[in-house]
Formats: C-alpha cells, structure tokens, sequence
C-alpha cells in the first residue's frame, strides 16, 4: 500500500490510472496518435472552449515550468513589455523566466497573504503601458485562488494578452477561458486532471498562438513550432512521454466519470472543509484568513511550541504513511496540506487522527 | 498483447518495467530522493566511471532533445566555437540548436552513409580553432555507429570540450567516457536502458560541468542548475516524472541481471544478424554498407516495384502486431527496422515471417 500523498503533485492517483501505463505504444503510430488528439480534444472543453471556438491545445514534455517558459518565451516578444502580478513563488518564478529571456517585464507585487486585486491591476495599466499580463491561477506558495476571470476582464479592457499559470487550479477551480479572456492558459499532468508527471499542457487562443511565430529563443520549448507539428500529422516534434499520456487519457475519463470539473471542485472542497475543521480542532492556525483561502492546498503555520519540530512531524506522518508538505513561504514558518489527488474525507479523516496522535506523542 | 515496437524509441519494454510504476512517490520524499539517487550513482558505471573518478549525472526532464540543448546551451559560451560533426538528421539539429542560442559554430558534413572518421576531423581542427566538438554516436538516421573514441583522441589532443549525443547508444554500445575522453554524454530513458519515456540524463565530467555556471540561456534547460539542485539535496529543480523514474530504476536492475552492457550489445547484434540475414534473403537491400552498418537500428531502401507502398507494407505489419519506422533519409527512400528493446531474436523471427507473407500479398 502506497503511502496517501497530501502535496501539490505529483499526487495519490486511481489504480487505474496507473494501470493504463501498462502498455508500450510506438509514438508515430495511429492508435498513439489517435489517444493524443482525444486528449488535445478533451482538454479544452473543461474549460469551456475547443478549436471550434478559437482555442488550440498544445503538449509539452517535462513539468509545467517547462510549459511556463515555453509560453513566456514564445508568447512576449522582445519588443512588448510584460506584467508579473505576484503573489508567491510562483509569480516571481515567471519573473525569473522573464528576466533570463530578456523579455523586458515588471511586477506587480503583494503579500503572500494578499489576493492579487483587479483594482491594483487597474491602477498599474493606468500608469503604465503594456503588452502582456500574466497571473497564478492558484499561488500554491500559500493556496490563495486569485481573481483571474475579473482580472482578465481588466486586461481586455487594456488590450493586453492575457497568460494564466493555472497549474495546479485547472481541472478543479471552475474557469471558462474565453469569458476569462485568457489567450494562454498552462497547467501539467500531475495536478487536478489527476494524471502522473511528465508533461505541461497550454490552451491558446489560435490568434495568439499564430502570434508567437518566430518569438522562441529554443528550440525544445517553442510552443509554435510545438504546435504546428501537433497539426500536422498529430506527431509531437521529439519522443513524447507515451505511459504519462496514456495515464492522462485515462485520467481524463475518471474525471468525467465524476462529474467533471463541478464534481472535482466539490470533493476538493469537501477535502478542504473537513481538513480545515480537523486542525482548528487539533489547534493549528491557518496562514491565510478565511475569506481568501483556496480548496486545493492548505498552509498552516508551526505551532509555538519548543516541543514542534517540522522534521519530525514529518518523519512520523510519514512512518504512518501519510505525506505531507513543506512549506515555502518567504514570510512565515509553515507546513502545507494538499486537498488533491485521489483522496477523499475518509482519507482526510485518517490524516487527521495521525496528526493528533503524533501532535500527542511529540507533546506541543 | 500489445504490438512489438521494431523503432528506436520508445520500445517495447519488460512487463516489470511497466509495473514499477504502479506507484505513486512523492517527489521530496526520502523513497523518491533514494531511488534518484540509486538511478545516478548506477548510471555513470555504464560508462565505466563514477562520482569518485570525477563524473556527474545530470537528469533532466523532457525527451532525448532536450537534454541535447541543455548540454549544447549550459556548456558552450557565446565566446567559445562549436564543431558539429553531421551525418544524419541528429547531427542537423544540434546545429539548429546552437543556431537559435546564437552559439558560433561550424559544421563538418559527411554522407548519411558515411561514418565521421578521425581523420575527418584532425584536419578540419588542423584548420580552425574550435572550443568544443560534438558528434552523435549511433546516428538513428541510418544507424551508423561513430567511433567517438577515436574522434575523443583527436579532441583531446586539441584541448576541446567534447560532447557526444549517445541517444540511442548509450547501455548497449560499449563506450568508456574517461577513456574516450567525453566530457558530456547525453542519451534518454527509453532507448537502450530500456526504460520508458520521459527524461533525459547526462554524465558530465564534474570540472567541465562546474564550467556550465551562468552560462545556459533558460530556466529548466540550465544543466548547472539543474545538477546543482539535485547534488543539494537530491531534489528535481521542478517536478519530475516520478513514475517514468521508477521504472528506469527497475530497467537498469534488469540491465544489470542481463549481464550489463556486453550481454544487451550481445542480444542486440543477435537480434540485428538475424534480422540483416532474413531480410537480405527476402530481397531487402540495406542502405549502409556492411563495414560500417550499426547493431541498433537497420536501414532498408525500398523494394524497386510499382507493387511497394510503404504506407500498405507499414499497414499490414502494423495489423500483424509488429510496428517498424519510417525513414529520416534525405538522400534515399527507406524504412527502418530497430533492434533494441524487449526483443529477442525469436521476435525478429516472427517479424520476418510476417514481412515475408506481406511481400508476398503485395507482390513486390
């Protein structure tokens, strides 16, 4: 029995999605490419757009930072000018991408503990001009869910394009990306969809898409010349991470089963409601006030305890088979819990006894 | 039954490969940061050296390609000269690469049926200054197996950096690096280890390596970073593909219970006399010359008659259950036959068999 993996991905999936895995699928072959355009078909429709509407899905091997540089790199020329609303790590890794493409760039900073407002937004494209804009859909630093379809209603009005890092939101947090005027939206097979690891995926607005020919200063992450292979003849350009693919394809259909995205957010929510009650009871604190805490990952601050060492807190959940995160905050001491994956209250319910009976052993 | 992949990657893997990854890891978890770290300490062995000679193992997430830029971006500076040595499609696109990094560089271009020769290359340096050389080492184009230890002598003698894409080579063509005086090797997951998809890796020397720093022009694909993230704490910079890493950890436990590198080239070149003898009693031409012709994948022009249709031959196999590859040949049409993978000469003998009957259906 594998342990219950309470993190932001990779997560607890179904058996059966890793037993999709079993099967070697050469990747210019037509079943292959066949499960590649179901999945690139798919996709899109959880966000409420397909190509019939305007909208293109495009595979990228490696985690979902690799899909982030990609778009950045491919998406802002050298001659536009980006704005990173940050609020966690995350916003300043696109500033860290940013700044090693040359991609001229400012941010826009808040607390770790703040949501990134449209009003702040606002005032920085009223002082300011810009090309590009591109926000964290879920800040997995903290769990704090920004505003993204309010934000990109502000951005259309200052005719920006629009990127969203929904990385470990899409698939859970409802969004509908062209009432959201998001032109790219990225996120990785290991998060919400419940896939394994192996891969990113983008949803692009086609006229943008088309946009970025010519932009990308790689060869591996150009998301247009990525794209235009998927085209061509459904092919990726370099060896695809076929068992990851037939995981996710198979992810795919588990979460339709469920209901999809509506069903997926409220058993998330459910997760979140129960783990948030258990460890108020338990006496932990939340990092971040109730009005602005997300569902997919809680962050709870160390107990002021001589007694609370976060090593061995960890090492003990863990020996009981239950793993849980750290933190990254650059603000506060804090552990994080994830509410994703295939895991449900029963399995909630069982963390929080470890908690408290390790919480009791350790004495704080 | 899934079909018998005949291609250069991905391959047909053992059953116990596949089922290594019917577990879920955490990525920061001490399971996972063991098991990478088993997978880098074992991996440089194959090449005859390890950390205590000075040797570093890099992964990195993504295909073969991408592991190709990282090395090609992270190890020459824009100060440095890099000699391409091409014969084949392989040889091609790190010349692409290194055009879109704006790394200077030059090529020495042979025939697709010519192997690089040692000569070649003495007297294109005799010439020229360079800092760097890099050489495919079984170039899947046509299957020609480079003699990068000879061209290393040349290298060396002429103080370069020496960098071999050993792709499709790597675990099945023996190679000492320190012998062979490579300072970067890169080949991936799925090929010759026999792994699935999903990952690169590079063994580096470690001086060379430490000479990467600050150079690479992205974030993922920064091959210092990367190295010095894992060395840190045995930790992915970004998330890595846990479950294609499981089962590269089990591939290499049944590379090694195979008899190592000598008894899967053993296996291989069985599988391709086998192959080369059936074939050529079936009328099949190969396109390399015998005296230079690899062991890891074969090349075939095809059958001169009206009655040929690759599509149609290509078909009927592939509704038979075995898959073969298209030809990358600029020069000559051809199919290509791989002989790597979970295959023995009994498979090889079933897919002459069933070429034998689709010849004669077709009547070519």
């Amino acid at each position: 029995m594998d342990k219950l993996l309470f993190t932001p991905g990779p997560l607890t999936t179904s058996k059966t999605v890793k037993e999709a895995m079993l099967h070697d699928y050469g990747s210019r072959d037509t079943t292959f490419v066949n499960l590649v355009k179901e999945i690139r078909t798919q996709l899109p429709l959880l966000g409420h757009v397909s190509k019939e509407t305007g909208y293109e899905t495009v595979i990228m091997q490696g985690s979902g930072t690799f899909g982030v540089e990609s778009v950045i790199s491919s998406a802002v020329p050298k001659t536009g000018k980006l704005l990173i609303a940050i609020n966690g790590a995350y916003g300043h890794r696109i500033a860290n991408i940013a700044s090693i493409h040359n991609i001229p760039y400012s941010t826009l900073v808040r607390g770790e503990d703040q949501l990134i407002s449209p009003q702040d937004i606002e005032t920085e494209l009223a002082q300011n001009t810009y090309t590009h804009l591109a926000v964290i859909h879920c800040e997995t630093t903290s769990g704090v869910i920004n505003p993204v379809t309010e934000i990109g209603a502000v951005a259309a009005k200052h005719k920006l394009t629009y990127i969203v890092d929904s990385m470990s939101a899409f698939g859970a947090v409802p969004v509908d990306i062209a009432r959201a005027q998001i032109h790219f939206l990225v996120s990785s097979s290991n998060k919400c969809i419940e896939g394994v690891p192996g891969f990113s995926f983008i949803i692009a607005q086609a006229e943008k898409l088309q946009l970025c020919k010519g932009i990308a200063d790689t060869l591996t992450l150009d998301l247009h010349a990525q794209w235009l292979a998927l085209e061509k003849d459904g092919q990726f350009r370099f060896t695809p991470p076929t068992h990851a693919l037939l995981a996710f394809r198979q992810a795919l259909r588990e979460l339709d089963e469920e209901g999809g995205v509506a069903a997926r957010s409220q058993r998330y929510q459910q997760n979140c409601n129960v783990l948030a009650a258990g460890m108020k009871a338990l006496g932990f604190k939340e990092y971040l006030p109730e009005e602005i805490r997300g569902y997919i990952i809680n962050t709870y601050l160390y107990p002021q305890s001589a007694n609370f060492n976060f090593t061995e807190f960890y090492n003990q959940l863990n020996n009981r088979g239950f793993v849980i995160y750290p933190g990254k905050l650059t603000q506060a001491d804090c552990f994080r819990v994830g509410n994703i994956g295939r895991i449900h209250t029963t399995d909630i319910e069982a963390l929080l006894k470890a908690i408290g009976e390790v919480k009791a052993g350790m004495g704080f």
